[in-house]
């Protein structure tokens, strides 16, 4: 399949320099994986960010959420926010598939920490989710233990985006949607880090829609109302955002960069409507919590709170560019209405756009 | 079972009346139902409180939700706060089984909600939990789709506390905790209200037990170390408190009378643990939300302000009724590591205590 | 003063009517009043936002307050979210005048009440800010008692924007600031309603700063830099927010209406940075809050949720054209350093911009 | 004076061992002071507490705020949610002299820091209150600026409870409330460390208040009745309660530590009422974050969580001691409607009570 990214359209997001792939796998450690069915009716999946090769629940990550529009059925937040910490992959699916694929990482979890000798007995799944029912027949809950084994089994340091994964069925600006990412290179205090997002885009009305600031989705309506394709009235459907850094924060620091994911959906167009269920995750590989050993008082690092521009900056530009990576790598995809979801692809680049 | 309350060892908490059934499903419409499993390793089970005899998809209740220590997997808060509603019976159940009850919950609503002609492409199943790992081995997670249904089917004006459904494994102040119960009448305005309290108890250090301010657990800790007995040294495990009312209150001031429960927790003697998640819930079955018709202005009902006073205090006093009924109606349960955990019906109005 | 708006250089922003004069006054009953010291060292001053005519302590209104970027002052926040209602005129005014300009709302307050035969004991005054000192001498507190009143005596349904009142020592992406406000007109129901939007800007780095999409600040930069102007090279110093509407909401409504604020802000470019407290105050003149009758239950009434996706958009979209309109309607100012902050009407429509 | 601690009647709350003076200050460079007027119809204070010798602002305090019952006008709390640091004093009043004694620490501090070679422009007074105007005429505001620094100049390593500083004119149980303190010592992985707690108290209705669980207030309420004097029908006016401690926690933690001291006020019998604003500000004097230094990366100290359960135990019966503490020590006082609100003091101990 013939994915592309916004950057081979001549588009330069922001002015921060990029990982070397451009992605969230670009902090060191962090693998992304897929399951995913396009058949029939069923057009879903998942997609599991891992954060580190080591057990989660052991030696835990300092994390932190943040609720942008509470429409929406992410499960875990309300541990990660008291005690700042993840303790599982991340899975991302569709809205009615949160309750199994959050079972699922209960027994692949279970299985593993047992495999190193402890039994868990308390376990929080972090799952999010946006609603692909335009396209998959949701109320069928297509994911589950051997789908989700099969996302975690396929984790690796590259990986594909567009309609994949938890983005088979999804659809952004009326086109299709999918799986998207980015990640912005910092330089602090002689020092390299790095910051990558995932995003799972399916949000956006049509005439929205801005590429780089430039109002395409003005023209874009028109142009997809002639040629009878599917498009969006209304800004509903959810973005999930997953964000992954090396950079040495605390969890406040972190949701504070957090907030700044809504920066980057904003340029892109959106207003964040009513019913678009927008939720950001984030952790760090730095500042692990060792919950082995017995240490009573544990050293942790801040970054300086100044510092943080620089972060908060290349955070909204990263989100911003992995939506339209979402949608640049996105094939065109039949709704179960019969619309037809196009690409964005087809359309940048193109004289009468 | 002889399943006995706090009152009939002669103590009565606090100075509103109760209501007919001193229970939660004294608020008209309210029905609670269990499924209880409680052989070989597993004793544990699903309690749900059914908001009323209608389809809740439909016409959602104006709820809220309120952390008051989030080391908890409750899932479908984010909604409730964001949107002010619930969509579906309240379930609980143990922590690990959180993901089967949710996906249980989306078959039985989409199914049910088909019934009336309208398809189900969004949810937020709403599940709270207590860890019973303690007597239940919780790792098998015996709770799912049938499960459900079956404490569904079982809802009904009256129900069973103690160990049973969502309580047949849990653990309070080093006794057997459970489900119990309790109900306060207000009048306001010339016009009577119901404030009803259901709680899944699984908290508290033995030796902070207080009955009606007594400081028992002092006592307690003797007699059961003495006799061999289970106990608890630390404040953890989780307490899950559901409240439902009748009263005209909006979704803030149901947040704010939530915030209240901490209080009755308290009094029972307990500090809140680090480990002890302890969430609340809560919903009206006035103000009922109806998203089928087309109205673009809707009026509801909010309380002065100033007259929530009676409803705290109620509300805290049911709680503490509630925490003691679910001790006093739980008999003795053995351990998975032998211990018994043994009823505080064994001990109150015994001379030694 | 010449004191341009955005829509004179050609810009339309957004796609929905604006009200009459394109101000926060729009909605019918509010009003707006400045006091402004210009001189020496003092460029400061108060900008008031009245949301009526009559006593808003005995009549409160329905509001609410969100915190985009806490690095800010404002007070009152914490009762306005705890019981959804303002009861005071808001004030804007610099960062280290909050305490000065509180205590006057409560004299001032105080005595109208008094009038009234109401004694008052309690009080909550809302008091926003921004940090005026590259252009004002901060520390000096110019404003007091004296001055709240003059700007609440100089309250009308028309005013100024730019450098006046709260705006007087602001700088905006390294131009001159100010106050500025807009409007929207929404049909909902077959009834029409306002949303009126007043900002003092004082955020943004320059090179971020985009009019109606056009990435106009890396120009800027360049330019102003050749001609020794001031400018920004982080984006900090704040802007609030207020809303103003007579849309028949809830708090809680209101509450997620102010969310889209930022998304106002970021359209013109700013990634609101560490030290940008950013604090959107919002109010309807709907569902009034009358303390002095005696009625336990009152009603109001709520927007059907889904009838607010126009809301935020018209929202977000006069957020972005207050933020430009007091930058426009802003005449240059020298900071205390000696730079000249100058004026975005110097540079739109200028062919070398 | 007179002034009683609630062990001098034989009551010994909780089972941790205090510090040496069982005070706030017993936390390690902790001071308290106190400007106090007691005559006329003024009967208020300003209560101050200072975390250290040197500047805050140049080197501040890692810090949380927790609102409990938002019926209040604290300010400061928004900055240090969102920073996690506090840069000032804290400093107590009555509730219409916040504007006022915030710009008195604006004066303070700016004053203070330019002896240091800092001209502050940015500042985040923290101003905590409760409402005295039963017994003082509010609408005065008589602390201003010499009042604080009069009570600053008094801070001392040692300070009185009971009617003095900010408790001066306050109400708790419909006994005369005032300023109380206690500590606790904790052992942690080998070090000791220490809690302090500092409460203002104007809250509780009369018949709800216990002493150790004793349910005293139901006597005393008809006491109190036969003897004309003053009482509380309501829980309303308000409890402020400032931790202090050495312990190395981050904000977060901190944070979870104040929400404990809601257990200590509900243990002392209030329901905390509508009306009753109950707000908790604490700090650490471990992890100070030196802004004065050009550190990147600064090192912190984090508590492993599950040590935090002592420190949740000692906080609560320190509160709870620290409100008995504010009762006993404080003197009768006239109510300005005549009515004489007595001290705890004359009722413990006696045989009829």
């Amino acid at each position: 399949m013939n994915r592309k990214r916004i950057r081979e359209f001549g588009y330069v997001i922001g002015k921060y320099p990029t990982g070397v792939k451009n992605k969230i796998t670009d902090v060191p450690g962090v693998r992304v994986g897929h399951w995913t069915v396009d058949e029939g009716q069923q057009h879903t999946g998942i997609t599991v960010v891992l954060p580190g090769e080591d057990n989660p629940f052991l030696k835990k990550y300092t994390a932190s959420g943040y609720v942008h529009n509470g429409f929406g059925k992410t499960c875990g937040l309300i541990q990660v926010e008291e005690l700042g910490t993840l303790e599982t992959p991340i899975a991302l699916t569709n809205t009615l598939n949160v309750g199994k694929v959050a079972d699922a990482l209960v027994s692949y979890m279970v299985e593993e920490t047992r495999r190193e000798g402890v039994e868990i007995s308390s376990l929080n799944p972090v799952v999010g989710e946006c609603n692909d029912s335009r396209i998959n027949r949701i109320q069928d809950r297509a994911a589950g233990e051997q789908e989700l084994r099969a996302a975690i089994a396929a984790a690796a340091m590259d990986f594909e985006e567009g309609n994949v994964g938890a983005g088979t069925g999804t659809i952004c600006y009326g086109l299709k949607g999918g799986i998207g990412s980015s990640s912005r290179i910092l330089k602090i205090g002689g020092r390299t880090y790095t910051v990558g997002i995932l995003v799972q885009t399916n949000f956006g009305a049509t005439e929205d829609l801005r590429v780089d600031g430039d109002p395409v989705g003005r023209r874009l309506r028109e142009k997809l109302r002639q040629s009878g394709s599917g498009s969006s009235a209304d800004d509903r459907g959810s973005i999930m955002t997953v964000l992954a850094t090396d950079l040495p924060v605390t969890e406040r620091q972190l949701y504070r960069i957090l907030r700044r994911c809504g920066v980057g959906i904003a340029r892109t167009g959106a207003y964040t409507g009513h019913g678009s269920g927008e939720v950001m995750i984030g952790f760090t590989t730095a500042n692990r919590v060792d919950t082995t050993g017995n240490q009573m008082v544990e050293s942790c690092l801040r970054l300086r709170e100044e510092a943080l521009n620089p972060v908060f900056d290349a955070t909204a530009e990263a989100v911003e560019e992995a939506i339209l990576n979402s949608m640049t790598a996105a094939g065109p995809a039949r709704g179960l209405d019969g619309a037809w979801y196009r690409s964005l692809s087809e359309f940048l680049g193109k004289e009468e756009l």
